[in-house]
């Protein structure tokens, strides 16, 4: 039992704690919320990411759905209720509209603008207390925190290789090394960037388009913004020099980079290569997940996913931890296997430039 | 429902499919048995690998143990019972003593000593059937089949390296990329082999024991047998050398190698390396299933786990398939990863040879 709280109020909190690992790693912080009935009932929800009901209201709603006494209720949840209007309205507002006499929240939220959420809370009458599974939400949401307070966007990697690690037969083939399967959660997960970026090598060698299609080539709903890096300039008639939205970085500084990507508004980005690209990322200790898609291929010989990364000695390779907070850390998808990591120590870093 | 047969009994022989899957992939085949009682009971048994009790015998003792009456029962089983004493008895004889008087197979067993069982149970005024399940059973078996068509041992590949496919920096350090609990799955599956093979470079590099240990370093109660393929003599202190057990095979040729081992009595192996060994094995097409444990680490550089498959371009990759048969064809291992892959298509052989 926590201090000053009683089993059930930990049990409740618990709830709201597990419930936030159903909500996508990235950008948002991962919180639950879950509401206490008068009948010793919890109803949960969570936040699934930007644009969708923050996890009070998904709670409120869920709960209101099934009959319950709110002005009987209290509410968990693992985040300070926020107090601004973003995509989605003030949440400490709908904590009293909905008539809740009573919160307990994990974590304050030090993010400037919605902070302040539990003072408005107090002062409409309701009762507030917080700190009951502090340490826990604060631990589920440190890679998003060490996004934040760098003041750059999180980073996702993709890597899409063979089982020998190849993108690349000793030819240059490379289409296709992963499934369709494999391409289509790729592209779903595309969608809930807010940019992808590419060396510009890669715009040379492969002319992409960078933006998320369903199965039948379909564009899907949200589109992320296309990203070069590099010095070289792009062919005028590539697709992503004639796109309007592509944001073109000169810079082979990674820290810049990202500095730049927030600067100007993003707050996920999604690195898919090429391998000097990712060996940079990984070399300037800023990658934030990897998502690899591992095709059952031997390939034997070809382009290795990742170069530069400037390792001589097996001390100095990069750890990868199995993220085990959301879906399995592993997974079949089709013929291929999905492995999702975090990354561990980041105090790796021996270069902030790459080298094309 | 099968032609001829009821649709209990074809879900008998189902179950019996089944329990297959449960026994260890290699050089015995899968084999599982179903006892249908008087009451539509079913009773099932399967063959755990060499020297376990074959899977008519498991079912029996289980349905024993049940107080089933035997008498008024049907036993179905994957493949035809054995008539041959080999480590354990024959079946035909322990069903006829069980008093069972309907016996099902799904295969006739063509492997001449065992054969005949059949034939044994009906000279007893045994009812025996055959058929039911019989492309199931045989397609359970198709890579058992195969090595023993080809009178070869069943060949395991053992594959463990990092992320991007090395086994070791550019330094040449190795020890250890995979986890703790990665080398105790593959000590245990080390006993469950006729022996382990390396290339003499191998031998060279690491001096290895290629013995099975347990997780404090102690000998596990089997030991497979050192194999040590290619032309270079081994130093003479090193510990294969000093092991009168030790195999070692002065030959490039995979097909020669694998024949001597057959012929030595050898009917499972697993090869464990060095890369140009197993990428000799997979050229030849010799590879009947594949062991990857993978550590979730970027190494960068260094020396691949694969070399010498002699591929240009993406179609000449080897393709494997996850294997769907036993345990999860994924699954995580500690920190690491192990996937199960089976071979595909074996049409893929450039060569038969190997150059270390």
């Amino acid at each position: 039992m926590h201090a000053g709280f009683t089993d059930l109020e930990t049990t409740a909190m618990s709830a709201a704690l597990q419930a936030a690992r159903n909500g996508h790693r990235g950008a948002n912080p991962l919180v639950g919320a879950a509401i206490l009935t008068r009948d010793s009932q919890i109803v949960v929800g969570h936040h699934a990411g930007a644009g969708s009901p923050h996890a009070e209201v998904d709670a409120i709603t869920t709960a209101i759905d099934l009959g319950v006494d709110l002005a009987a209720s209290t509410l968990f949840v693992t985040l300070e209720p926020c107090n601004h209007t973003g995509r989605t309205g003030p949440c400490a507002q709908a904590i009293i509209e909905a008539g809740i006499p009573d919160v307990v929240f994990a974590l304050p939220d030090s993010n400037g603008v919605a902070a302040g959420g539990g003072a408005t809370l107090a002062e409409a009458g309701v009762r507030v207390r917080s700190g009951l599974g502090r340490d826990e939400s604060s631990a589920l949401n440190a890679r998003w925190r060490r996004a934040v307070d760098a003041e750059r966007p999180f980073v996702t990697v993709k890597i899409a290789q063979s089982l020998d690690g190849m993108v690349a037969a000793s030819d240059g083939t490379s289409q296709w090394i992963t499934s369709a399967q494999s391409r289509e959660h790729s592209h779903e997960f595309r969608s809930r960037v807010d940019g992808i970026l590419v060396g510009s090598g890669t715009v040379l060698a492969d002319d992409p388009r960078l933006n998320a299609r369903g199965p039948s080539g379909e564009p899907l709903e949200t589109q992320p913004m296309p990203i070069v890096l590099g010095l070289t300039s792009l062919p005028p008639e590539s697709f992503l020099a004639l796109n309007p939205d592509t944001i073109h970085l000169r810079t082979r500084n990674i820290t810049a980079a990202l500095g730049e990507l927030h600067a100007r508004g993003l707050r996920h980005i999604l690195v898919e290569g090429g391998p000097s690209v990712l060996g940079a990322f990984f070399a300037a200790g800023a990658v934030d997940e990897v998502f690899c898609y591992q095709a059952p291929l031997l390939v034997g010989a070809g382009r290795s996913s990742l170069s530069g990364l400037g390792t001589s000695t097996l001390s100095e390779a990069v750890g990868l931890v199995p993220d085990e907070t959301a879906e399995p850390a592993v997974a079949q998808l089709g013929p291929d296997v999905l492995l999702h990591f975090v990354t561990g120590d980041t105090s790796f870093g021996t270069t902030d430039n790459y080298t094309i």
